[in-house]
């Protein structure tokens, strides 16, 4: 299911293929999310012609609308979305567990009212199975309890502990191979728990290993400690992917960490608010001094926007609050991040990474 | 420049064309508008696969934002907004008069606050051809002084005199014969105005002309009336433009009274707001029935929204205020309508128009 191709030896960057069916996930890989079933403004064939493999649709959001039964009516959540990639569905842990939304957690399930109409719900472990299972998404993550960043020692042993439970509940609850299921590892910034989480799973043997609860509020060089911490005891042979982060030099820094498949927000909101990434940084395009700049955002850049419209022209409309100048903008963010991917995985084939690495960032981040 | 190729013997429906340089708009055609250089949501390369092939944006806009000093540094407006079709220019004369932004109107200028920022501008006719001009679009649209409806005769006689000077003016300043100009009949619902504004503008001689100033609360019949006598005084050899109608049922029923040309905000505000064309009638797209509907929005529509998406996946997106799913809709919406001026075309040169128009409207107006 999964293949390393090839490993880097000076860093544990690697490129591999994810398969799944007749679907394939080359890594290092980036997933847009697809909370709702779309990503937002962009088509799915816009995705296939970026280059996007996956996305990640989210659980518990399609459970409570439009409802699980209409996706499954519709066939699943491939043909519900009319895309034909890759999808991993996130089971929602980090949703339900919002304070806005959470009305009690125990080791047995977690309650919370809907953020639409305020109705009760309670998820299982083996619930959450269910619903993905009948999504139909080609990966499913198990329901983690993820503490927010600065909560103390013992909330967090406990929450690493209700997350391993979970997990082995999810993971006995799942008979079906035609979806694979991983597994997250939680323990905040606590190494011990960490390794704890890591060891309890990978004895579970998943079909792959998530680092969860990492880009919510700790210092980056901590976020980077945890990341090696954490990938370095994760089984060699299972893909391996970091969930929630969309920076192009935290992506980076976590190839190099072993780290194989990301998904992040970043891009496409980013993108709603005027950022883009250039080779050359981060931007705000919607700035008046873009207003007669008539090159491309990204000079070279080969994605849709940039080969046909003006920065001038994508900055009016932003300035204007034109959807097209978000949908413009979100097309250029995810091109940038999967061709960065893209990149990243022909230099470590090249034998090139660090190099690659140390390149891209000295133009990104000087900007 | 304009050829009519058919006349339909019994309407004065007609089927032709209008040549400018290398653009060609087929009649009866229908103008999506892009007020901002954008059809909101969809892309240049969107409206080419639907068969657009005008539209119309507005001078006074784009004066005011970006700028025309913007516009033109970029080669014009075709190029700044990355389309090759024909593009109408409206002289903003409906929006400048608008009682919120109007300061003073007189018959050498109008003055008014900009919507933006307040800022006071003037606008004489020659300004407005300079503008027009300057975008660059293929056609001009002469400055109006489009009363409101409900107005008393004598205001209405006051602004279609008015309206008369600013297009003789706006003639007089027109020397580049790269672009056309549309003279555009007022008078409000009053017969004789209408009668004089349409003579004395023929008599000027304009490449094209538009009637102004309905479809602005006056009832249907009224309406209609108006647009046979002003189409009926207009010369059989140019083209005639029906400024803002949009609705299928009356842009019919001007074709068969000899109208060429039609734009409207109605099938991309619609879609914004749940409402799609269907040959069996507007449906809102959004209502909880059409949960599990999988067929598409409108059987046997060749549209890119319902050949890919079903309509219950279009109706998760549009109530969860998903941008995807407005532009979906919007596709759908500006296809129908252009679908529907082709199909007249073709009936127009099949001797067949009374047929299809009944037949259309059986089918859409009993739904």
């Amino acid at each position: 299911m999964f293949e390393v191709i090839f490993e880097d030896e000076e860093t544990g960057a690697r490129a591999g293929k994810l398969k799944l069916k007749d679907r394939t996930l080359e890594t290092p890989g980036f997933l847009p999310v697809a909370t709702k079933a779309d990503v937002k403004l962009v088509s799915p064939d816009e995705l296939n012609q970026m280059g996007v493999q996956g996305v990640i649709a989210n659980a518990f959001v399609l459970y409570l609308r439009p409802g699980i039964e209409v996706i499954e009516a519709a066939g699943g959540i491939h043909k519900f979305m009319g895309w034909n990639g890759i999808i991993f569905s996130d089971s929602g842990g980090f949703q339900i567990l919002n304070k806005d939304f959470l009305l009690k957690v125990n080791d047995n399930s977690v309650t919370f009212k809907s953020p639409f109409d305020g109705t009760k719900h309670e998820f299982t472990p083996e619930k959450c199975e269910d619903i993905q299972m009948k999504l139909g998404s080609d990966v499913a993550m198990t329901l983690d309890d993820c503490p927010s960043y600065g909560s103390d020692y013992d909330n967090i042993l406990n929450s690493t502990k209700r997350t391993i439970g979970w997990a082995e509940r999810f993971k006995n609850a799942h008979k079906n191979d035609s979806q694979s299921v991983f597994g997250i590892v939680q323990g905040g910034v606590f190494k011990d728990l960490r390794e704890n989480c890591a060891k309890a799973l990978v004895q579970m043997d998943f079909d792959g290993y998530a680092i969860g609860g990492l880009c919510i509020g700790e210092p980056k060089d901590v976020m980077h400690e945890v990341i090696g911490w954490t990938a370095s005891l994760l089984p060699p042979k299972k893909p391996r992917y970091l969930m929630g982060v969309g920076s192009p030099e935290d992506m980076l820094e976590a190839i190099s960490k072993g780290v194989d498949i990301f998904d992040s927000v970043f891009p496409t909101r980013n993108a709603r608010h005027n950022t883009v990434y250039t080779k050359r940084g981060k931007i705000n395009i919607g700035k008046e001094k873009f207003k007669n700049d008539f090159g491309p955002i990204d000079e070279g850049c080969e994605c849709y926007t940039c080969k046909r419209f003006s920065l001038a022209y994508v900055n009016h409309l932003l300035r204007e609050h034109e959807y097209l100048g978000m949908r413009l903008a979100t097309i250029h963010n995810l091109h940038f991040l999967v061709n960065l991917m893209r990149m990243a995985r022909e230099a470590i084939m090249d034998e090139d990474f660090i190099n690659f690495k140390k390149e891209f960032l000295r133009d990104y981040m000087n900007s």
